[in-house]
Parts: structure tokens; sequence; C-alpha cells
């Protein structure tokens, strides 16, 4: 079914309503009456005859009506049968504002699976339980107990925490916000925020998803949904739980189990939706977009009347690292026709702190027109001479007598002497904040957006599958041999495309001329009793024939020997010989939410030390994979090259991060994997060492389906 | 001269004032008589007879009784000649508001300098050229032409750029913040941040001083007194340019040769001021200080009635390193008895969303009184049963009632519902903010402050010299050896206690029998053809007797010439063998501004790519030796240990550290120093590699003065 009757119903039956004006059923029905609602409604309680003068049912079956939606305000424990009764009556939508479910402890729990089944058995779909309700402005429908109705808009919210929206509501109502649709999704026990997104990205009036998240509960939908929608609206998430310490108190106070933080970040990024810091960039981000068009690229400008906060504007951009845009000498030129010789001469634009309205205007004009910038933040210091209400009218004036097709952000900076300038450019639909931080976080935001979205419509996932790996991970399975070495980890890499060095455990000399390796080959002697093996003289590398490595095979267990008289020698491990590159790693684990991810960043003993690492999950598209690179910083010494090591052929590292998606995507068996070092060396590609860690059980495990 | 003259004048002459109102020397006039000055008050200009109302002399000469101050608003060409007359009539002090100066290009830099000039015949102490003005609340005087009087505080504000004084000022008023002085600084050609730091440290009405800075121009003043200041009063700084292009901006806008910003990261650290990242932290700052007491650690509890906002703020605790207060058993038993049993039971302590007024006032009473808590930050949002207002009162008669020493700020989110507890909160003196995020950064940068200034007060810088070092330096330097080799490096370093693996070149076999160095050792091949050594065969380890040292000689030559046949061979380098360890790096430079610096941090091959490292300038205390360490990440390795290399000896690295500061402060010819790597592990500390350059110059190089 879908969720029309909850959100757009006809008529609203309010279980609970009561005359006590302290409790949440007086509060929705007052709401809902003074909210203007043009629908039915029908107050159930048994102990009252009307509450302010609307007539009250004594149950549910007294209503003769046909009932869209029930907003359910009573004790948890009533609310399974409450559900029963309704779903005779053949009502299809519920909202569940009773608190004590699951994040009450087992108890809460238990009450929330049996009102889960009520639900199910009848077909009724809900929000909640544990919720403040939602807003539906369109219908004039406030069926919340928290919040005034907020102003008609173009903007859907959804929050996870009830207290959140409340607030927020609070906040929007004063800053002027406009909404279509304001919901707080509560426990999630039925609706989550898969289906709420499909929802509302296919209405009219909705033109972008706000949303403050606390944990998902089905990354699979979420995924699904966000993927299509984000192709059009624009979606964007204030995701808390960001720390350790964040995690741990977000799960003690809503009971969920939610994925590691990392994984959110990386998910959003595939789905096209862009993460905010805070709650506050949140809605400066939302005013950003539902005011001005969204930039094309990143190339932008500062107009300002002072050097100082130029200087602030220019610092936030390094912060983002985004590079201002270079004006061109056109550009300058023009500019100079205009301004007073000490204007700045280059980007931001310092037009002085007499600038006059007429100057602001004109300046802006030609960094509009420009084709080098793809977007201006101005910046207005009340100065002696400034004049910041009539500059705001002169640049309300130009938006409207020429469509840019580009963004302008303005920042006030001060109080009373730019408050009316800046409530006349908030009136008048252009985006005005009190900091340059403020104004250059969105611009930037908004471009990100952009991107991600781009990066989305773009991505086409190419699976890729091998027989005969899926046949040698079966085997290994069957065989329940489940943590594989890393001779049997690179007979699984080598079907699936991802090159490796070959390396063999010798045992005896004999064993030599059976070998199929390629000079040159490195030996080295493995023992469990010696941590530093060159030391140990252990080590010879460069063997260039077999006669060579008959020699080294000696000599290492000679010098390991006489380095250690008792250490325990298990053989002599052989290998191709590989150049010397930049060491990356390239692995994968899974999570509770996420499913199977994977990691890809800078290899080698400090990995763990410097994280430079980035994620995302498989299957990976080239757009995706080519992203994962891009991330880290080691990519700038693959693009670039390092101490002798030439650039890196980045073309074919998206090749081997593909192809180790592809080899996860197949075989579900695989739980962990581990390449590290995977060495680069301008074309030449190796997985050096590698580790697997299987499982026998074959369970779901991708979240991103083709 | 002291600023007495300057910033309580008895008398102020304004040369240039107008009747003229859209022009300077008009508005100044009118700022000082709307404020309400007390003193004499002098306009000078010879077209008019009289200024609203105020008698006008035509020139100074005119003036029959004594000027304290004059301010001067003409063209700054005419500047130099009107320092004549008034230092000819005796005048000791003037601001200088002209702009025109450095900041405009060759000629007004020679400007400048003439201004300079004729005020130090006369001894004239200025502020200015280029500067908005000042403003002396506890005299009336508001000698600006940007701004209206603010009110009376006892916080000082220094603002290096015009505009944003003027910004900032509106804001203020706004805001309700008081003020001391608020201080247009200018072009410094002057007085520059030191000395009127040191002049407000010395006020009675100044608790703490504000400063908007964009570039210093004698770091030596500013360390000197902000020392001296900071044990005191707290000195908080917004910087800005702290991007690469936030630094082409500063300087193409004031003209100033402003330094690296990391160095004035390290100075402010190193004299006790406290670093804000933008300029609305400066004020949120400015807010908790001026009405809480600093806390005394940084172990916070978070009060909530919701547990989003919890989330929020934890996550921000993350984001600056710190983790949440534990409470103790004792803690949570109390607030069992008061809270209902849903509670969190830990930090974040959250009241739900029912929370009455008095359970806020409980709960807080509690966390307050608990001895493993140092200081509390509530959140309130604005629920169903929420009592803003009524919850502020009880939270404000419990801070009278009793005096816990540790500072609360509280986080009101929302709008209107919150508006009257956030007034309310104002002004009855605490902190009251909009999100968990600007109150957590207030109480961490608080107690940054009183960290950074206790660690000033205890520092206790201890001097050593080295005669044999000193004459090393000069006889290198007479000989014009001014690029240090290895060796040449290391027997100055053991001269100033810095532990050194000793290393030899050898030409030839015979030379073997000469040299003195502890077994075992290394030996390498020196070529500049060969760069991969080990591949080459030219690295022989573990060497333990002249006779083994006598093959590895022949060998490591005989593999170099096999390798590449054509390899100029230079001779064999042998070493004492370090075990391995950590490698870092210890460094020195110079910096225009900051002369001397030093860094250390995370070496080896990575160096630069990882950017792990910290700086700080000689000589070093024990104290900021230690801090220079903790700053790193590399610190986490050394503390614990990393696979399988012990523990690093802190105390022993400290010496090195010191040591090294030593070496610098002795030898003002050292340029540059590179010790990279220094090898740790456990108390074995080497350093490995090294190179000096030295320059014959002998000039001040260090900002620190013992």
């Amino acid at each position: 079914m879908s969720l029309e009757k909850l959100f757009e119903p006809s008529s609203v039956a309010i279980i609970g309503a009561t005359v006590k004006r302290d409790k949440v059923g007086y509060a929705i029905l007052k709401n809902i009456i003074e909210g203007g609602y043009k629908g039915k409604v029908f107050p159930v309680n048994p102990k009252y005859e009307e509450i302010e003068g609307i007539k009250v049912y004594r149950s549910i079956d007294d209503i003769k009506d046909e009932i869209d939606l029930a907003i359910i305000a009573i004790p948890i424990t009533y609310v399974p049968r409450t559900l029963e009764s309704l779903g005779k009556k053949g009502v299809k939508a519920a909202v569940v504002i009773s608190a004590g479910g699951k994040e009450a402890g087992e108890e809460g729990k238990r009450l929330e699976e049996e009102i889960l089944k009520a639900a199910r058995k009848y077909g009724i779909r809900f929000l909640g339980p544990n919720c403040f309700g939602f807003i539906n402005t369109s219908i004039d429908l406030n069926a919340n107990f928290g919040s005034s109705m907020p102003l008609k808009g173009d903007t859907a919210f959804i929050s996870q925490s009830g207290a959140l929206f409340a607030a927020i509501m609070d906040w929007a109502i004063d800053e002027s916000i406009g909404f279509s649709y304001c919901i707080s999704i509560g426990n999630m026990a039925d609706i989550e925020f898969g289906e709420l997104i499909s929802y509302l990205g296919k209405k009219e009036n909705v033109k972008r998803i706000l949303i403050y998240m606390e944990s998902l509960t089905d990354a699979e939908k979420f995924v699904k949904y966000t993927r299509e929608v984000s192709k059009e609206i624009s979606v964007i998430i204030a995701k808390a739980g960001r720390s350790e310490y964040g995690i741990k108190a977000a799960m003690s106070h809503t009971g969920a189990l939610g994925g590691k933080d990392f994984l959110y970040s990386a998910c959003f990024k595939r789905v096209g939706a862009v993460r905010t810091e805070t709650v506050e960039s949140l809605f400066d981000l939302t005013e950003a977009l539902s005011k001005q068009p969204i930039p094309n690229g990143n190339r932008f400008a500062v107009l300002t009347n002072a050097g100082g906060p130029g200087v602030l504007a220019t610092d936030r951009f390094d912060y983002w690292k985004v590079k201002p845009a270079e004006l061109s000498d056109e550009t300058i030129d023009r500019l100079n026709k205009i301004l007073p010789p000490a204007w700045s001469k280059h980007n931001p634009v310092d037009i002085l702190g007499d600038a006059t309205p007429e100057r602001y205007r004109e300046a802006l004009k030609i960094l509009l027109e420009a084709p080098e910038v793809d977007g201006v933040i101005g910046i207005l210091t009340p100065q002696f001479m400034t004049k910041p209400y009539e500059t705001a009218q002169a640049i309300i004036d130009l938006l409207k007598e020429k469509k840019f097709g580009k963004p302008f952000y303005f920042s006030l900076i001060g109080g009373e002497r730019v408050e009316s300038a800046r409530h006349l450019l908030d009136k008048s639909g252009i985006a005005a904040y009190e900091t340059p931080e403020e104004a250059v976080d969105s611009m930037i935001l908004s471009w990100k957006f952009r991107y991600l979205s781009d990066t989305v419509s773009k991505e086409k996932i190419v699976k890729k599958s091998s027989k005969k790996g899926r046949r040698l991970i079966e085997e290994f399975v069957r065989d329940k041999k489940l943590l594989l070495t890393e001779y049997e980890s690179k007979l699984v890499f080598e079907k699936y495309g991802i090159p490796v060095n070959r390396t063999v455990l010798l045992k005896s000399e004999e064993e030599i001329k059976h070998i199929d390796l390629k000079y040159p080959l490195v030996v080295k002697i493995k023992s469990p009793d010696i941590l530093h093996k060159t030391e140990a003289g252990g080590v010879i590398i460069g063997i260039k024939n077999e006669n060579e490595l008959l020699d080294a095979f000696e000599k290492v267990i000679k010098n390991a020997k006489e380095y250690k008289p008792d250490a325990r020698i298990e053989g002599v491990i052989v290998e191709e010989m590989v150049e010397e590159g930049l060491e990356l790693i390239v692995g994968s684990s899974r999570d509770k939410i996420f499913k199977q991810y994977m990691v890809f960043g800078f290899g080698g003993t400090f990995v763990e030390f410097f994280k430079d690492v980035s994620f995302d999950f498989p299957p990976l598209s080239k757009e995706f994979a080519y992203e994962m690179i891009r991330e880290t910083k080691v990519y700038k010494l693959l693009k670039d090259g390092f101490r002798g090591i030439p650039p890196a052929d980045i073309e074919k590292l998206v090749e081997v991060l593909i192809n180790v998606s592809n080899m996860l995507a197949e075989n579900p068996e695989i739980v962990e994997l581990d390449i590290n070092p995977l060495i680069v060396r301008g074309g030449s590609i190796y997985a050096v060492d590698g580790r697997m860690k299987l499982t026998e059980e074959k369970e779901e495990h991708i979240i991103f389906k083709v």
C-alpha cells in the first residue's frame, strides 16, 4: 500500500483525545483544529462527550464514517488491541505517538513487535511508535503535539529525534523557512527512511529532503530509493553519532543498532546525498538551495568591501580544499573600468570601504557574467560610507533584471546596521548570512550536491563473474578451509583479474625444480622465532636463476641458525620480486547495517596509524572506484609520483578495485579481505600480500543492487 | 613614554573636523560629542568658525590649552607637517585616521616612513595610519568614525581590520557585550600589538583581551608582553590567513609581510593565548569567559532533556579529542534518587522529554557537586511539557544560592519558545547558546586557556651552553664551511648532548684500522649513481669485528660495480648500527617574523606527506618540549610502543629537544637544521642522519628571551 492515506487523509481519528491540557492527546487535537485542517476529525475517548466544542466518540466502532488515518496517543500497552479494532474497521494508516517501545528496553521491544504484528495482520501502515507526529502544510494538517504550523514551502523534513523535531520547527518558524512535509519518524517499527524518501521524492511540492538521522534500520531500501530520488532533488542529512562517544550516546537513547559512522558517510556519498556537520549547516544549506540556483562548478569569487572578511572567506575555501576562482584578464579589465584604482586586482575582489550600492551592483554583474566563475559570495561590513539597505536593493534589482543561472550568497557582518538589509534579502529570495564562513560552507555543499548527484546519474556498474574463482571459493568452504593463506588467496585473486606476485613455500631443496615462478626472485626464511628477518640475514633478493636460488636457499637457513640456534625453521618462502612502489591497502569487511564494505588507502606498516583510507561498497562502478582513490591523501602521490616512483596508472588501479569488488559481490562467503600491500609503480600493480576469511553461511551481503 | 595620554586624554584635538556629514572628520567629532566625553574638545579646520555649535580653531597654534591627544583626519600627504606642528606645541599622542599608507603601495610606504620620522623627532606616539580610531568606555570617549558606543564592560578588543572593527562593534552592541577598550590598530607604523597588550594588561578594568589579527610586525615584543599578561588575564585571538590563499589575500590588502601561519599558532600557544577558528567563536568564548568561572580541568558533563542533541554535544567533544566525564557510582546513585528510572544512566545525562524545572535544577546541582566533573553543558529543547523560562529561572536561583566554582553553559535549541529564557539567562550572567556545538566549543576553549596559561606560568627555561660546540661552529663559519655534512653535524650534536650514532666515510681499506666506532657496524656504498643501495647489494649490516669490516668493504664495492659498471664510487660509509625504532624528525628553520623556529614530528620518507609535526621556538622549556611531543599523532606510538618497538623514554626525548633548542639559541649562525631520522627505541635515542646550514651573518634570531 502506498502512504497516501497516512499523509493525505480525508479524515482523521484521534485515539486518546482528551480535555486535559497537559496531555499529548489534547495538544494533537488542538493543533489539528487550529491548523485549519479541512477533513473530518473524530476524537475518540470513552470518558468525554465533547472537547472544545467537538463531538467525541466513545469508541472506534461508534464512528460510522470512513477513517483514513488514526493517530494513537494512549499508553503503549493498549496500542496492539487498538490496532485490532482499527483493522477490523478497515483503517489502513496510523501514527503511533505512544512512547515506551524499544527505546524503553526489553518489555518495550516486545510490545513494539506486538504492534507490528497487529498492523501487518490488517495491512495497516504506521509511523512510530515514540514519535511526535507529522505536518502536511498543503492540506493544513498539523498532526503533532510539539510545534505550531510552519510556512508552506517545497522542503520536506524528516527527523529521527522527536525533541529536535520540535526545536527545529520552532526555529524554522522564527526564520521563515517554508515546508511541505515535516515528519517525526520515531522508532521506525514499520515505515523507515527508505520508503519515506521514496514517497516524498515523488511529490510535486517536494524539491529537497532534509533529514536528521541517528541510524538506519534498512540500508538496502535507503540506498535503493535515495539513489533514485537524488538524481532529481537534493537530499541533505545531518547525521549524529560521528564520534565513538556520540555513537554510545545515540545507541543508548534510541536502542538502535547503528552501523559504523564512516559507512554512513560512504553510503550517503554513493547515493548522492550530502552530509552536513551540524544541524545549523543543515538549515544554512536549505536556505541556499531553496533560494538560488545550484552552482555548476566549484570556481567561486568573493566580492567584499573589506579585506579582513575576504581573508576569512578564503581561509574557509582552504578548509574545504577548494581553490578560489582565478579571474581572467578580461574580467580584471572590466573591473578596472568601473572600480577605483586601489581595488584588490584579484579574487577576493575587494571593492574598498567606500563601496557604493552602484559599485556593488556593477562588480557583481561582471563577476556573474564571467565564464570562469561558477558562483559569487558577497560580503558587506557596515563602514562609515556603507549603505547596507540600498546595497541589498541594488543587488535584488540586478538579479531581477537578468537571470545569470549562478548562485549569489550574501554575508552581512554586524548587528543593527545591517539587520534591515538582511531582512530585505531574505524576503526577496537571496540567501543572507551573518558570517562569511556560513556563506562559503553553503556554497560548497550546494556544489557538492551537484557533483555527487551527477556522479550517481552517470554511474554504470558492470558486474563481472569468474566461474573458476567461484569454484575455488566453493571448494575452500566445502573443505572447511575458512582462513586462506597468502598463497591460497592469491590463487583466487588471479581468477578475478587482481594481479599478484606469486609465492611458494619450500620445505626442501628438491622442490626447487618444480616451482613455476618468474625470475628475479626473493627468498625469505620462514620461522615463528625470527621477527627481524633482514637483521638475521634471512632475506636475499635479486635471485636470477635456479643456481642462485639453490645457494640462497641454503644460505638463509644457515644464517638463521647462526642468528638464533634454537629457532624453528618452517621452510623458505620464494616470491617473484616486485620493484619498489607505493604501498596501498585494499580490503573488505562486514557491518551489521551496511553489510559488505570496501576500504582503500595508504598501506604498509603504518596503515592503522595514519588512517588515510576511503570506504565504499561492492559492486563498484568506474566512477566511484575513481572517487575512492581520489578521496585519499595518497592519491596525490599516485598521481604525481613520489621519490623516484613514477606516477601510477590510475585507470589500471580503478580496474583492480572493480575486480576486487566483483570478487566480493560474487562470493557471499568472503567476510574479510586484506590486501596489504598492493604495490603500485606506474602501470605495474601487484597484490604482494593478502589474506581472506570465509564463512560457511551464505547470507545477503550486498546493499547496492545492480 | 606610556600610552596614558593617548587612551586616557583630558583634552582632544580633531584635526580635519568638518561640517560635511559624509566625511570622517565630521563623524569623529559627532561620535565624541554624542558619546558624552567630559574632557576638552578642540576641532581644528581653517574653513569653519563652528561645527554643530562647537567652536572651531583655525590651526593647532590657535589652541592655547594643553592638548593630550590629536586625532588626525586629513589627507595623508599633510600628516607629516601636521605632526611637526603638534610636536612643536608639545603634543605627545596622536591617532592617524588617514588612509593611503603602506597598504596603498610604494608612495604610501614612503609617506608612512615620513610620518614615523616626524613623530619620533618630537616623541609623539601614535595609532595608525589607516585606522578607525578607538573607544575608551570608562571616560566615555568614542573616538572613532565607524561605530556607536558599546556597553561598559571588562573586555578589551583590538582589531587589525577597520572594517571588522565596525562590523563587530555593531554586533556587540546588538548582543549586549560590554567593553572597556576597543582599538583599531591600523597599519601599526608606531604602536603595535605587543605594547598595546602590555598597556591594556595593566588596566584594572581589563579582564580579557580579544584580538582580530592579520599579522605581527614585532614578534619579540608580542611574545614578551603577552607572556606576562596571559598569566593573569585571557588573551583570545582570531587570526585570519590560515590558508595559502588566505595569506595571499591578507598580504595584498594590508601590505604586511606576514610570517608563516602555523608559527602564529605555535607562538600563541607558547605565550598562553588561545586561538579561535572564526570571529563567531571569538565572541562565543568572550561571552563564556566574561560570565562564568574558567574550568579547572576538561572532564565535562552534559545535561539534556533530549537524546539527539546530547549526541551532537558528544560528537563535538570528539572533534576536540576530549573525552566526556565519566560519572562515579556515587553520582549515578544520587541521580537515580531524583530522576525517573528511564534516564540515561551515564553522561550525557538525559533527564527525558518531560523534565521539569525542578528536575533540571536538582540534576545540575548533583553534577556541579560531583568531584569528577569540571563543568556542565546544559541542553534544552522545547518539547511539549518543557517550560523553558521556568527552567532558566530555577537554574539561575541554584547558581545564586551556591557558588560551585565550575562553569555551566546552557544551549537552548529553538526559536520563539526559548527566546525569553535565553534572554533571562543572558541578563543573569549565564552564557546561553543556540546550538550544543557552540557551548562545547566555548567550554573547551576556556579550559584550553587555563591549561596554556598554567603551562606558561610553570615554564622554566634552563639555558645550557657548550664552549666546545660554540668553537666548532665558529671554526666552520671562519672556514666558510656553511653546509655541514652528516659527519660534521654529528660532531656538533655530540657537544650539545644530542646522542648520535657515529659515521665515517672511508676512501680506502687502509683507513679501517684508524676508525673509532662501536661494533656492530653497518656498511653502505656511497655513489651518486646508485639510488637503491639495498637492491644493488650495497648495504651490509651486523658487522661484528675488523675482519668482517674488511670483507664488507670489498664486497659492497664489488656488488656496486656488478650492479652498475659505470657507477662513480665515492667511498664506503661505515656507521654504528642502530636498532629498529620509531623514526622522528627534529629540525629548525627561520621565518621573517618569528626568526628561528623548531619542528618535531613523525620522520622518515613520508614526513612531508603526512605532516605530523609540531612547532615551537628555542630556547625550549621542559614544559613546552613535552607539549611539542604531545601535539603530534606519533606521540601515541612513542608512549605505547609500536609493533615490537618498546615505549619511548619520553623524559629523555624531552631532554634531547631541549639540547637541540640550546644549540640553536647559542649559535645564531645556524639557519637550518634537519635531523631525520632521529631513531627512538625505549631509552635509546640516536640522531642517525643530520644536516646543518650556517650563515656568516650573526643576526638576532631568537624571539623568546630568557
